[in-house]
């Protein structure tokens, strides 16, 4: 089953290495993690997309529960929440394309932020999924280069 | 001095926690991290802002080349590029302020991805000073919560 765990930690570089060590001891398979800001500039928050058997997440998540840095340690499933990621995506184009690219990037909402005359730079901030679509749809044409956020999550109201 | 520099690493999860130890033992002031997918799914891409001497960092970006799992360093300082940041803030809302708040949002081209009562959840999507604006002008509101991803970056062209 697919998670989304938002862990809240005091803003110390050490944190993040020992987070990463308990999930990579346990096998973990990592989809995505963002660590980023929180309102509290003492305060970071990991978010981490994560596939696996529901007991043993329950146990991890106790275990950093444990972790002396970690304030809190959020699991969206019985919550409802926004979840979004950004990625930069640098296409080839060639005359011969460009318009079908641009078209495709717009039916996603998506913005050209650079242009030359060989490739174009498109930002898409979406849900997980719609990022992937919209990487599916443009591999084709060349995707010279990719980088991604990572999705971070809001519980809603 | 600012510095925005990618780290190309093989997509195992222990290479974090090292490359992160690597920054913390050099007393580093990091701004902003981000880790997340390339075009090569066996590739993570870490983005990090930080800030410090052109001379250690130079050491820095040495030790991070002979590290085995990093494929390769990249400093933005010489080379045209784009960088983005994503941030999602609950903001407080009530009739008399409602309107104000959307105003601004609109202003920064920022979307409203969730709408209670009480509160709206602003998702933007721009380079990290903007983003910083934002939150700046609607902290006097109050800011209920706060997600943010880091910066990403990419070569123009």
């Amino acid at each position: 089953m697919r998670h989304t765990i938002s862990v809240l930690v005091e803003n110390k570089f050490g944190v993040l290495a020992r987070i990463s060590t308990l999930f990579a001891a346990r096998g973990f398979n990592i989809d995505s993690l963002a660590v980023g800001e929180t309102e509290n500039p003492e305060v970071s928050c990991m978010t981490i997309i994560v596939r696996g058997n529901d007991k043993i997440l329950e146990q991890v998540e106790k275990q950093l529960n444990k972790l002396i840095d970690v304030i809190k340690v959020i699991d969206f499933k019985q919550t409802k929440h926004v979840e979004r990621d950004l990625a930069l995506l640098k296409v080839k184009t060639d005359k011969s394309n460009r318009e079908e690219v641009l078209q495709i990037a717009k039916t996603f909402s998506a913005k050209i932020i650079d242009d030359s005359q060989t490739s174009v730079i498109i930002e898409i901030t979406d849900k997980e999924e719609n990022v992937n679509s919209l990487i599916s749809m443009l591999k084709p044409f060349g995707l010279k280069e990719l980088s991604r956020t990572g999705v971070i999550a809001m519980a809603r109201g």
